[in-house]
């Protein structure tokens, strides 16, 4: 068994902490380590650092390597384009060149999970249905109806005494009351975009649902560490059209009874937004002021505090977000944290470029 | 006539901006100049710089000076003691050594004023009753029914074509209720702490309400620019009460009827807190978002950014008052501005005391 960790995501969401430099899987948003650094440790008790990999762009290979001491360092793999996460996944799978029935743990850097037993012991049960031949994903157990997420409406179990069940299918994120109504009716998961399979059974699926995306695969292959191989990978790959496992290969292996889930219940978030990190450690504090960093506080509520050297001082708030970074300071209504990405691009018209 | 520019504030509701080693009057809150700057301003129209006195702690002095060229440095008083108003107000007429007959106009340094025609004119008026020997005050007409200012009952004018009328009497902060009934009854103004009087008029009312001080007052005298005086000034003062002027000479005066009061209605804040600056501000501008520095905005509402150099982005806030500086930052809500100053206890106690 092996992992496949994919850190190609930016985090716009996260700004001002997150920056094209420093994407999110790279910040210590949850304590003291990155949620890069958080994702490898919970894979500790399933996996040697050998068996771990990371895929991320190039410019994140020296940064990723640097945080990851365990790990031997071509274990992160350097992607020379983003095009999504079928082709992150599949591109990482011919770079590793593992067993081909070896099980592949494929799973985002950047998501927090309160619970690391309850986690590792879902992918245990994923790594079953694997084994036998299911393409398996993680779906997590509503917290409350989200509108954020896509969910998984869970079929028959495939066996009376194990949680894993068929996906009966995927479904898009929800409007408020479409999500209200499937938390009522039960056995409706959250879509994670955590997978686990075997190498070959992807493959195969690639195959299936993707070929021009297999041939790329096949092409890569050929050309294996030739002289001049990684400009040659950038070139195929700008043929390929971005492609998600969501939508890509697990939408249509759903259709067609391939696909298996496995319940999570371990206070899962991928921390999409400020207001997701507040949401996600205050479940796992129980407190509803949440602060790093030389803070001092009376009296607030909801509120989170992500600061660094400088004393922030925050009297009677409310709904609030706070992030102190050196050069950029963002105070943003609890509900309005998505509204980030516009103003982005105003940001970038007036402020500068730099601030990116 | 000349004025006595009273800086003697510490202005510790301003908190992270006013600092122990810049009080209130010395910072820019309301443009590029700061208050004190823009109070010495306002009184150009009236006064010739020679003619306008500063009265603040010896440690401010050399700042007040820096801040002051166009006045002789002289002009520029330290007090080796704080006592309050009304032993600084006599004290800056001991040393300043102006005809008894003049008019002094003894106001604070960290007041703002929108419309700086109406404050002259009224001063006009209120020398004028202190040429006839009154004892003068402004009073501010009331823009909503505010509790955190005193207010002056108005009697009967002195003329019926002035503005000028007797004080029936001063009355203390009162709460909701109270306030919203002196603005239906009328004839209620806010005590502003701005005084206009012939300078002997002012002394002989000290002799009369506050026979301690005057006695201290003709000792200072006694010594004036003998070697050593100030030491042996800052002894004198150490065995004089605080007195203010509002409770040690104007409310007994009113009692006498030797209190005369002009209506002021020129837009004039205390700034006694960052929600009256941001009231203040709002009321100036009609803009219901106030804010400085480099700043951003996407839909937020009655918010006060007072910035420097970083980069500060609002996001949907509401009631919210927000001051970066280099070391601390202040996140408040826009009702709980008052708070900061207990506040300011815990951060010396946690943080340090080099945050005061």
């Amino acid at each position: 068994m092996y992992a496949i960790v994919m850190a190609g995501g930016a985090g716009t969401r996260l700004w001002p902490l997150s920056r094209r430099g420093t994407p999110k899987q790279l910040l210590a948003l949850t304590g003291d380590t990155s949620l890069l650094q958080q994702t490898v440790a919970r894979l500790g008790s399933l996996l040697k650092p050998e068996d771990i990999y990371i895929i991320t762009s190039q410019a994140h290979v020296r940064a990723t390597q640097d945080q990851l001491p365990q790990l031997p360092p071509d274990n992160v793999l350097g992607e020379p384009l983003a095009r999504s996460t079928a082709v992150a996944a599949g591109l990482a799978a011919v770079l590793v060149r593992r067993e081909s029935d070896e099980v592949a743990l494929v799973l985002p850097a950047d998501h927090f999970v309160a619970d690391t037993e309850a986690f590792s012991a879902a992918l245990q049960q994923a790594a079953l249905a694997a084994e036998r031949g299911y393409l398996v994903t993680l779906g997590v157990v509503p917290a409350h109806p989200a509108t954020g997420y896509g969910y998984i409406k869970a079929a028959a179990p495939l066996h009376p005494s194990a949680p894993t069940a068929l996906v009966e299918r995927f479904v898009e994120k929800p409007d408020a009351s479409t999500a209200a109504s499937f938390l009522a009716d039960g056995g409706y998961l959250w879509n994670a975009g955590i997978f686990v399979w075997r190498t070959y059974v992807y493959r195969q699926a690639v195959e299936r649902f993707q070929p021009q995306l297999a041939s790329a695969f096949e092409q890569i292959e050929s050309i294996h560490r030739t002289p001049g191989w990684m400009g040659r990978v950038r070139d195929i790959l700008e043929g390929v059209p971005a492609i998600a496992i969501d939508t890509g290969i697990a939408e249509p292996a759903a259709a067609e009874g391939r696909m298996a889930v496995v319940p999570l219940d371990a206070g899962w978030s991928d921390i999409g937004s400020w207001s997701a990190l507040l949401e996600a450690l205050s479940a796992a504090t129980g407190a509803d002021l949440v602060a790093s960093g030389r803070h001092l506080d009376r009296d607030s509520h909801r509120v989170l505090v992500h600061g660094g050297d400088r004393l922030v001082v925050t009297v009677g708030l409310e709904d609030v977000i706070i992030v102190d970074t050196p050069d950029a300071l963002l105070v943003c209504h609890r509900d309005r944290a998505e509204e980030i990405k516009p103003v982005l691009d105003e940001i970038a018209r007036t402020a500068g470029e730099r601030y990116l």
